[in-house]
Protein backbone atom coordinates (compact mmCIF):
# COMPACT_ATOMS: atom_id res chain seq x y z
CA UNK A 1 0.00 0.00 0.00
CA UNK A 2 1.32 3.47 -0.87
CA UNK A 3 1.10 6.42 1.88
CA UNK A 4 0.00 9.85 0.05
CA UNK A 5 1.28 12.72 2.33
CA UNK A 6 -1.15 15.82 1.69
CA UNK A 7 -2.03 19.08 3.35
CA UNK A 8 -4.74 18.63 5.31
CA UNK A 9 -7.69 21.01 4.70
CA UNK A 10 -11.23 21.79 5.87
CA UNK A 11 -13.18 18.12 4.80
CA UNK A 12 -13.26 17.03 1.82
CA UNK A 13 -11.51 19.89 0.11
CA UNK A 14 -7.84 18.88 -0.49
CA UNK A 15 -6.26 22.64 -2.60
CA UNK A 16 -2.75 22.27 -3.07
CA UNK A 17 -1.70 21.74 -6.95
CA UNK A 18 1.80 19.81 -6.15
CA UNK A 19 -0.43 17.38 -4.67
CA UNK A 20 -2.77 17.06 -6.70
CA UNK A 21 -0.27 16.15 -9.81
CA UNK A 22 0.92 12.90 -7.18
CA UNK A 23 -3.30 11.96 -6.48
CA UNK A 24 -3.89 12.64 -10.65
CA UNK A 25 -0.76 10.05 -11.03
CA UNK A 26 -1.80 7.27 -8.24
CA UNK A 27 -5.35 7.62 -9.65
CA UNK A 28 -4.27 7.49 -13.71
CA UNK A 29 -2.10 4.35 -12.57
CA UNK A 30 -4.94 2.34 -10.40
CA UNK A 31 -2.46 2.50 -7.62
CA UNK A 32 -4.41 1.85 -4.16
CA UNK A 33 -3.11 4.22 -1.87
CA UNK A 34 -4.35 5.79 1.35
CA UNK A 35 -3.86 9.61 2.26
CA UNK A 36 -2.21 11.14 5.38
CA UNK A 37 -3.24 14.59 6.14
CA UNK A 38 -0.37 16.96 7.28
CA UNK A 39 -0.93 20.39 8.48
CA UNK A 40 1.55 23.13 6.86
CA UNK A 41 3.41 23.45 10.51
CA UNK A 42 3.95 19.49 10.89
CA UNK A 43 5.65 19.14 7.44
CA UNK A 44 9.14 19.13 7.98
CA UNK A 45 9.35 17.82 11.08
CA UNK A 46 7.23 14.62 9.29
CA UNK A 47 9.38 14.44 6.72
CA UNK A 48 12.13 14.88 8.55
CA UNK A 49 10.93 12.00 10.83
CA UNK A 50 10.25 9.84 7.36
CA UNK A 51 13.12 10.38 5.67
CA UNK A 52 12.16 12.09 3.05
CA UNK A 53 14.63 14.29 0.70
CA UNK A 54 14.45 18.07 1.01
CA UNK A 55 12.56 19.70 -2.36
CA UNK A 56 14.72 22.34 -2.53
CA UNK A 57 16.47 25.05 -0.50
CA UNK A 58 15.39 28.39 1.31
CA UNK A 59 17.22 31.70 0.86
CA UNK A 60 19.17 31.44 4.03
CA UNK A 61 20.60 28.00 2.48
CA UNK A 62 18.78 25.48 4.94
CA UNK A 63 17.00 22.53 3.33
CA UNK A 64 13.52 23.17 2.67
CA UNK A 65 10.91 20.03 2.58
CA UNK A 66 7.72 20.24 1.09
CA UNK A 67 4.70 17.76 -0.25
CA UNK A 68 3.49 15.66 -1.82
CA UNK A 69 5.60 12.54 -0.57
CA UNK A 70 4.39 9.72 -0.39
CA UNK A 71 5.67 6.02 1.24
CA UNK A 72 5.81 3.01 -0.35
CA UNK A 73 5.36 0.56 2.22
CA UNK A 74 6.00 -2.94 -0.83
CA UNK A 75 9.19 -1.61 -1.65
CA UNK A 76 9.96 0.88 1.58
CA UNK A 77 10.92 3.53 -1.31
CA UNK A 78 10.04 7.40 0.30
CA UNK A 79 10.07 10.33 -2.59
CA UNK A 80 8.81 13.19 -2.30
CA UNK A 81 8.55 16.01 -5.43
CA UNK A 82 5.43 15.23 -7.61
CA UNK A 83 7.55 14.99 -10.83
CA UNK A 84 10.30 12.58 -9.51
CA UNK A 85 6.98 10.45 -7.48
CA UNK A 86 5.49 10.26 -11.21
CA UNK A 87 9.30 8.93 -12.50
CA UNK A 88 9.02 6.45 -9.42
CA UNK A 89 6.07 4.95 -10.23
CA UNK A 90 6.56 4.58 -13.77
CA UNK A 91 9.75 2.81 -13.12
CA UNK A 92 8.20 0.78 -9.95
CA UNK A 93 4.67 0.37 -11.54
CA UNK A 94 5.02 0.33 -15.64
CA UNK A 95 2.10 -0.65 -16.80
CA UNK A 96 -0.67 -0.37 -17.99
CA UNK A 97 0.06 3.79 -18.78
CA UNK A 98 3.52 5.39 -18.72
CA UNK A 99 3.04 8.99 -16.92
CA UNK A 100 6.26 10.36 -18.60
CA UNK A 101 6.34 8.05 -21.81
CA UNK A 102 10.12 6.91 -22.71
CA UNK A 103 12.04 9.57 -24.72
CA UNK A 104 10.50 12.48 -23.12
CA UNK A 105 11.70 13.20 -19.62
CA UNK A 106 13.45 15.76 -20.59
CA UNK A 107 10.47 17.30 -22.50
CA UNK A 108 7.90 17.12 -20.32
CA UNK A 109 10.68 18.77 -17.27
CA UNK A 110 10.59 21.64 -19.86
CA UNK A 111 7.06 21.61 -20.14
CA UNK A 112 6.75 22.00 -16.19
CA UNK A 113 9.60 24.07 -16.40
CA UNK A 114 7.40 26.61 -19.27
CA UNK A 115 4.55 26.17 -17.01
CA UNK A 116 5.41 27.24 -13.79
CA UNK A 117 7.17 30.22 -15.14
CA UNK A 118 4.38 31.00 -16.13
CA UNK A 119 1.65 30.22 -13.61
CA UNK A 120 2.30 33.15 -11.18
CA UNK A 121 -1.01 35.28 -12.02
CA UNK A 122 -3.08 32.14 -11.21
CA UNK A 123 -1.44 31.04 -8.13
CA UNK A 124 -1.48 34.69 -6.63
CA UNK A 125 -4.77 35.03 -6.92
CA UNK A 126 -5.98 31.27 -5.86
CA UNK A 127 -3.52 30.42 -3.12
CA UNK A 128 -4.51 33.31 -0.71
CA UNK A 129 -8.19 32.83 -1.34
CA UNK A 130 -6.64 29.02 -0.27
CA UNK A 131 -5.90 30.24 3.03
CA UNK A 132 -9.08 32.32 3.78
CA UNK A 133 -11.61 29.77 2.19
CA UNK A 134 -9.74 25.75 2.64
CA UNK A 135 -7.14 25.78 5.23
CA UNK A 136 -7.82 24.84 8.98
CA UNK A 137 -6.37 27.45 11.54
CA UNK A 138 -2.95 26.02 12.19
CA UNK A 139 -2.33 25.50 8.53
CA UNK A 140 -4.29 29.11 7.55
CA UNK A 141 -2.12 31.24 10.64
CA UNK A 142 1.63 29.19 9.19
CA UNK A 143 0.72 30.72 5.61
CA UNK A 144 -0.65 34.07 6.52
CA UNK A 145 2.89 34.12 8.34
CA UNK A 146 5.02 32.82 6.04
CA UNK A 147 3.35 34.70 2.84
CA UNK A 148 2.40 37.90 4.31
CA UNK A 149 3.12 40.16 1.38
CA UNK A 150 0.91 38.12 -0.99
CA UNK A 151 -1.73 37.43 1.07
CA UNK A 152 -2.37 40.86 2.32
CA UNK A 153 -2.02 42.35 -1.27
CA UNK A 154 -4.47 39.46 -2.26
CA UNK A 155 -6.64 40.44 0.72
CA UNK A 156 -6.07 44.63 -0.86
CA UNK A 157 -7.35 44.00 -3.98
CA UNK A 158 -9.61 46.49 -5.78
CA UNK A 159 -12.24 45.10 -7.91
CA UNK A 160 -10.87 46.17 -10.82
CA UNK A 161 -7.39 44.93 -9.98
CA UNK A 162 -9.08 41.49 -9.63
CA UNK A 163 -10.90 41.85 -12.83
CA UNK A 164 -7.45 42.40 -14.48
CA UNK A 165 -5.58 39.80 -12.54
CA UNK A 166 -7.96 37.11 -13.53
CA UNK A 167 -7.57 38.07 -17.45
CA UNK A 168 -3.76 37.39 -16.49
CA UNK A 169 -5.00 34.08 -15.04
CA UNK A 170 -6.55 33.35 -18.41
CA UNK A 171 -3.32 33.70 -20.01
CA UNK A 172 -1.70 31.63 -18.27
CA UNK A 173 -4.19 28.74 -19.49
CA UNK A 174 -3.80 30.58 -22.81
CA UNK A 175 -0.04 30.06 -22.98
CA UNK A 176 -0.93 26.16 -22.30
CA UNK A 177 -3.07 25.90 -25.29
CA UNK A 178 -0.57 27.77 -27.89
CA UNK A 179 1.59 24.87 -27.40
CA UNK A 180 -0.41 22.66 -28.43
CA UNK A 181 -2.22 21.39 -32.17
CA UNK A 182 -5.80 22.69 -32.06
CA UNK A 183 -6.95 18.84 -32.83
CA UNK A 184 -4.81 17.89 -29.79
CA UNK A 185 -7.19 16.30 -26.96
CA UNK A 186 -4.04 15.72 -24.38
CA UNK A 187 -0.76 17.81 -24.40
CA UNK A 188 1.08 14.56 -26.16
CA UNK A 189 -2.51 14.27 -28.52
CA UNK A 190 -4.09 10.96 -28.18
CA UNK A 191 -2.53 10.39 -24.83
CA UNK A 192 -2.97 11.15 -21.48
CA UNK A 193 0.41 12.24 -19.71
CA UNK A 194 2.26 13.92 -16.58
CA UNK A 195 2.23 16.85 -18.53
CA UNK A 196 -1.72 17.09 -18.69
CA UNK A 197 -1.90 16.58 -15.11
CA UNK A 198 0.64 19.81 -14.58
CA UNK A 199 -2.41 21.56 -16.39
CA UNK A 200 -5.34 20.20 -14.23
CA UNK A 201 -3.98 20.18 -11.17
CA UNK A 202 -3.80 24.09 -11.18
CA UNK A 203 -7.35 24.25 -12.25
CA UNK A 204 -8.63 21.89 -9.79
CA UNK A 205 -6.90 23.87 -7.18
CA UNK A 206 -9.14 26.43 -7.79
CA UNK A 207 -12.36 24.20 -8.34
CA UNK A 208 -11.69 23.30 -4.81
CA UNK A 209 -10.54 26.92 -3.04
CA UNK A 210 -13.78 28.45 -4.80
CA UNK A 211 -16.05 25.55 -5.37
CA UNK A 212 -18.05 24.36 -8.32
CA UNK A 213 -20.98 26.41 -8.20
CA UNK A 214 -18.54 29.30 -7.85
CA UNK A 215 -18.44 32.41 -10.66
CA UNK A 216 -14.71 31.87 -10.61
CA UNK A 217 -15.00 28.07 -11.63
CA UNK A 218 -18.11 28.89 -13.84
CA UNK A 219 -15.63 31.74 -15.60
CA UNK A 220 -12.85 29.84 -15.70
CA UNK A 221 -14.54 26.58 -17.75
CA UNK A 222 -15.61 28.87 -20.26
CA UNK A 223 -11.80 29.95 -20.84
CA UNK A 224 -11.17 29.28 -24.92
CA UNK A 225 -14.27 28.25 -26.08
CA UNK A 226 -14.55 25.51 -23.08
CA UNK A 227 -11.60 23.28 -23.52
CA UNK A 228 -10.79 23.00 -19.64
CA UNK A 229 -14.22 21.69 -19.28
CA UNK A 230 -13.59 18.83 -21.87
CA UNK A 231 -10.43 18.13 -19.99
CA UNK A 232 -11.52 18.18 -16.46
CA UNK A 233 -14.80 16.16 -17.34
CA UNK A 234 -12.86 13.48 -19.20
CA UNK A 235 -9.90 13.43 -16.14
CA UNK A 236 -12.78 13.36 -13.53
CA UNK A 237 -12.25 9.89 -13.30
CA UNK A 238 -8.94 10.37 -11.74
CA UNK A 239 -10.18 12.80 -9.74
CA UNK A 240 -11.00 10.25 -6.13
CA UNK A 241 -9.34 11.27 -3.10
CA UNK A 242 -8.66 8.18 -1.05
CA UNK B 1 14.94 20.37 -54.93
CA UNK B 2 14.64 22.39 -52.26
CA UNK B 3 15.65 25.95 -51.89
CA UNK B 4 16.78 27.08 -48.48
CA UNK B 5 17.31 30.94 -48.16
CA UNK B 6 20.27 32.01 -45.25
CA UNK B 7 21.54 35.15 -44.93
CA UNK B 8 24.53 35.36 -46.49
CA UNK B 9 28.03 36.34 -44.74
CA UNK B 10 31.57 35.86 -45.58
CA UNK B 11 32.56 32.85 -47.71
CA UNK B 12 31.61 29.76 -45.88
CA UNK B 13 30.46 31.15 -42.56
CA UNK B 14 26.51 31.09 -42.23
CA UNK B 15 26.20 32.21 -38.58
CA UNK B 16 22.51 32.61 -38.00
CA UNK B 17 21.05 30.53 -35.40
CA UNK B 18 17.44 30.02 -36.74
CA UNK B 19 18.81 29.24 -40.57
CA UNK B 20 20.99 26.28 -38.99
CA UNK B 21 17.87 24.62 -37.36
CA UNK B 22 16.86 24.65 -40.79
CA UNK B 23 19.89 23.05 -42.35
CA UNK B 24 20.47 20.64 -39.88
CA UNK B 25 16.65 19.30 -40.58
CA UNK B 26 17.42 19.06 -44.03
CA UNK B 27 21.05 17.74 -43.65
CA UNK B 28 19.35 14.71 -41.08
CA UNK B 29 16.40 14.24 -43.00
CA UNK B 30 18.78 13.56 -46.16
CA UNK B 31 17.22 16.06 -48.13
CA UNK B 32 18.59 17.22 -50.99
CA UNK B 33 18.53 21.49 -51.13
CA UNK B 34 20.72 24.13 -51.81
CA UNK B 35 21.19 27.60 -50.30
CA UNK B 36 20.06 30.85 -51.68
CA UNK B 37 22.58 34.40 -49.55
CA UNK B 38 20.78 36.84 -48.92
CA UNK B 39 21.81 39.85 -47.21
CA UNK B 40 19.94 41.76 -44.75
CA UNK B 41 17.92 44.45 -46.48
CA UNK B 42 17.25 42.53 -48.82
CA UNK B 43 15.16 39.42 -46.67
CA UNK B 44 11.42 40.93 -46.78
CA UNK B 45 11.10 42.16 -50.33
CA UNK B 46 12.60 38.31 -51.63
CA UNK B 47 10.38 36.95 -48.86
CA UNK B 48 7.38 38.84 -50.21
CA UNK B 49 7.98 38.09 -53.32
CA UNK B 50 7.95 34.82 -52.80
CA UNK B 51 5.00 34.84 -51.32
CA UNK B 52 6.21 33.27 -47.57
CA UNK B 53 4.56 34.46 -44.77
CA UNK B 54 5.46 36.93 -42.15
CA UNK B 55 7.08 35.10 -38.89
CA UNK B 56 5.77 37.56 -36.76
CA UNK B 57 4.42 41.32 -36.08
CA UNK B 58 6.82 44.28 -35.23
CA UNK B 59 6.12 46.23 -32.14
CA UNK B 60 4.37 49.20 -34.53
CA UNK B 61 1.90 46.45 -35.85
CA UNK B 62 3.29 46.31 -39.34
CA UNK B 63 4.28 42.39 -40.65
CA UNK B 64 7.94 40.87 -39.96
CA UNK B 65 9.81 38.99 -42.60
CA UNK B 66 13.17 36.74 -41.27
CA UNK B 67 14.68 33.78 -42.45
CA UNK B 68 15.04 30.64 -42.66
CA UNK B 69 12.54 29.89 -45.34
CA UNK B 70 12.19 27.00 -48.03
CA UNK B 71 11.00 26.82 -51.07
CA UNK B 72 10.07 23.18 -51.81
CA UNK B 73 9.57 22.74 -56.18
CA UNK B 74 8.25 19.41 -55.95
CA UNK B 75 5.26 20.61 -53.71
CA UNK B 76 5.04 24.61 -54.58
CA UNK B 77 5.30 24.90 -50.82
CA UNK B 78 6.82 28.29 -49.36
CA UNK B 79 7.30 27.62 -45.51
CA UNK B 80 9.54 30.23 -43.19
CA UNK B 81 10.10 29.45 -39.02
CA UNK B 82 11.83 26.81 -38.52
CA UNK B 83 9.83 24.63 -36.40
CA UNK B 84 6.94 25.19 -39.33
CA UNK B 85 9.86 24.14 -42.06
CA UNK B 86 10.31 21.09 -39.38
CA UNK B 87 6.61 19.95 -39.51
CA UNK B 88 6.67 20.67 -43.38
CA UNK B 89 9.42 18.40 -43.63
CA UNK B 90 7.86 15.55 -41.43
CA UNK B 91 4.98 15.47 -43.26
CA UNK B 92 5.81 15.88 -46.47
CA UNK B 93 9.03 13.23 -46.42
CA UNK B 94 7.97 10.99 -43.27
CA UNK B 95 10.68 9.20 -43.37
CA UNK B 96 13.16 7.86 -42.75
CA UNK B 97 13.38 9.44 -39.40
CA UNK B 98 10.50 12.25 -37.76
CA UNK B 99 12.13 15.76 -36.34
CA UNK B 100 9.29 16.58 -33.88
CA UNK B 101 8.31 11.99 -32.95
CA UNK B 102 4.51 12.14 -33.07
CA UNK B 103 3.18 12.99 -30.14
CA UNK B 104 5.67 15.47 -29.24
CA UNK B 105 4.46 18.91 -30.85
CA UNK B 106 3.51 20.40 -27.71
CA UNK B 107 6.30 19.08 -25.45
CA UNK B 108 8.71 20.01 -28.20
CA UNK B 109 7.19 23.68 -28.87
CA UNK B 110 7.40 24.28 -24.86
CA UNK B 111 11.47 22.77 -24.93
CA UNK B 112 11.81 25.77 -27.89
CA UNK B 113 10.12 28.60 -26.01
CA UNK B 114 11.99 27.46 -22.56
CA UNK B 115 15.29 27.62 -24.22
CA UNK B 116 14.59 30.52 -26.18
CA UNK B 117 13.43 32.40 -23.02
CA UNK B 118 17.19 31.46 -21.47
CA UNK B 119 19.55 31.91 -24.43
CA UNK B 120 19.51 35.60 -24.11
CA UNK B 121 23.07 35.97 -22.53
CA UNK B 122 24.76 33.64 -25.37
CA UNK B 123 22.55 35.44 -28.22
CA UNK B 124 23.38 38.77 -26.75
CA UNK B 125 27.05 38.31 -26.76
CA UNK B 126 27.70 36.20 -29.94
CA UNK B 127 25.10 38.51 -32.39
CA UNK B 128 27.00 41.72 -32.07
CA UNK B 129 30.48 39.51 -32.84
CA UNK B 130 28.51 38.28 -35.58
CA UNK B 131 28.09 41.62 -36.80
CA UNK B 132 31.73 42.69 -37.40
CA UNK B 133 33.68 39.16 -38.22
CA UNK B 134 30.69 37.30 -40.08
CA UNK B 135 28.67 39.94 -41.98
CA UNK B 136 29.26 41.22 -45.02
CA UNK B 137 28.87 45.22 -45.24
CA UNK B 138 25.03 45.47 -46.46
CA UNK B 139 23.90 43.10 -43.41
CA UNK B 140 26.46 44.53 -40.95
CA UNK B 141 25.25 48.14 -41.52
CA UNK B 142 21.50 47.08 -41.30
CA UNK B 143 22.15 45.39 -38.04
CA UNK B 144 24.11 47.92 -36.44
CA UNK B 145 21.05 50.33 -37.32
CA UNK B 146 18.52 47.97 -36.15
CA UNK B 147 20.06 46.60 -33.10
CA UNK B 148 22.25 49.68 -32.10
CA UNK B 149 22.06 49.11 -28.59
CA UNK B 150 22.96 45.79 -28.45
CA UNK B 151 25.68 46.38 -30.92
CA UNK B 152 27.42 49.52 -28.96
CA UNK B 153 26.82 47.85 -25.58
CA UNK B 154 28.69 44.66 -26.94
CA UNK B 155 31.42 46.90 -28.44
CA UNK B 156 32.02 49.24 -25.42
CA UNK B 157 31.89 45.80 -22.78
CA UNK B 158 34.40 45.87 -20.39
CA UNK B 159 37.01 42.73 -20.05
CA UNK B 160 35.22 42.37 -16.83
CA UNK B 161 31.83 42.60 -17.79
CA UNK B 162 32.87 39.91 -20.78
CA UNK B 163 33.83 37.42 -18.49
CA UNK B 164 30.43 37.48 -16.27
CA UNK B 165 28.66 37.67 -19.52
CA UNK B 166 30.57 34.23 -20.79
CA UNK B 167 29.84 32.80 -17.39
CA UNK B 168 25.68 33.38 -18.08
CA UNK B 169 26.02 31.84 -21.18
CA UNK B 170 27.71 29.03 -19.89
CA UNK B 171 23.98 28.78 -17.78
CA UNK B 172 22.44 28.97 -20.67
CA UNK B 173 23.28 25.36 -21.92
CA UNK B 174 23.19 24.37 -18.43
CA UNK B 175 19.68 24.85 -18.28
CA UNK B 176 19.38 22.31 -21.14
CA UNK B 177 22.14 20.23 -19.01
CA UNK B 178 19.41 20.30 -16.39
CA UNK B 179 16.27 19.15 -18.05
CA UNK B 180 17.59 15.77 -19.57
CA UNK B 181 18.88 12.68 -17.67
CA UNK B 182 22.38 12.65 -16.82
CA UNK B 183 22.87 9.32 -19.08
CA UNK B 184 20.94 10.74 -21.92
CA UNK B 185 22.93 11.06 -25.02
CA UNK B 186 20.12 13.43 -26.81
CA UNK B 187 16.91 15.50 -26.13
CA UNK B 188 14.94 13.25 -25.54
CA UNK B 189 17.29 10.07 -24.70
CA UNK B 190 18.24 7.28 -27.55
CA UNK B 191 17.06 9.48 -30.51
CA UNK B 192 17.88 12.52 -32.22
CA UNK B 193 14.79 15.14 -32.58
CA UNK B 194 14.36 18.53 -33.45
CA UNK B 195 15.08 20.05 -30.13
CA UNK B 196 19.02 18.36 -30.21
CA UNK B 197 19.16 20.87 -33.43
CA UNK B 198 17.66 23.84 -31.13
CA UNK B 199 20.95 23.52 -28.85
CA UNK B 200 22.72 22.56 -31.72
CA UNK B 201 21.99 26.05 -33.83
CA UNK B 202 23.10 27.86 -30.64
CA UNK B 203 26.93 26.38 -30.62
CA UNK B 204 27.30 26.29 -34.35
CA UNK B 205 25.97 30.00 -34.27
CA UNK B 206 29.27 30.60 -31.90
CA UNK B 207 31.80 28.30 -33.66
CA UNK B 208 30.94 30.41 -36.92
CA UNK B 209 31.50 33.39 -35.41
CA UNK B 210 34.52 33.21 -33.12
CA UNK B 211 36.32 30.02 -35.34
CA UNK B 212 37.27 26.07 -34.34
CA UNK B 213 40.61 27.42 -33.05
CA UNK B 214 39.10 30.23 -31.10
CA UNK B 215 39.52 30.95 -27.50
CA UNK B 216 35.49 31.31 -26.98
CA UNK B 217 35.13 28.11 -28.83
CA UNK B 218 37.50 25.98 -27.11
CA UNK B 219 36.14 27.25 -23.90
CA UNK B 220 32.67 26.18 -24.74
CA UNK B 221 33.23 23.01 -25.77
CA UNK B 222 35.02 22.57 -22.30
CA UNK B 223 31.58 23.60 -20.71
CA UNK B 224 29.88 20.62 -18.36
CA UNK B 225 32.51 17.75 -18.77
CA UNK B 226 32.74 18.49 -22.42
CA UNK B 227 28.98 17.50 -22.90
CA UNK B 228 28.74 19.58 -26.01
CA UNK B 229 31.68 18.62 -27.67
CA UNK B 230 30.68 15.16 -27.91
CA UNK B 231 27.12 16.65 -29.10
CA UNK B 232 29.03 18.70 -31.47
CA UNK B 233 31.52 16.32 -32.83
CA UNK B 234 28.23 13.60 -33.21
CA UNK B 235 26.19 15.87 -35.06
CA UNK B 236 29.10 17.12 -37.37
CA UNK B 237 28.06 14.78 -40.06
CA UNK B 238 24.42 17.15 -40.48
CA UNK B 239 26.28 20.60 -41.11
CA UNK B 240 27.42 20.35 -45.03
CA UNK B 241 26.20 23.35 -46.35
CA UNK B 242 25.11 22.90 -49.74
Amino acid sequence: MITLYDFDSKAGRPWNVSVWKARYSLNFKNLPYKTVWIEFPDVEPTMKKLGALPTGTRKNGTPFYTLPAIHDDSTGAIIADSAVIAEYLDKTYPTPTQLIPSGTHALQTAFRELVDSKATPLVSLVVPDAVTKTMNPPSAEYMARVFATAVSNAASMSEETRVAEWEKAEEVLGSVKTLMKPEDRWVMGDAISFADFVVAAMLIMAKTVYGKESEEWTRMMNWHDGRWDRMMTDLEKYTAVH
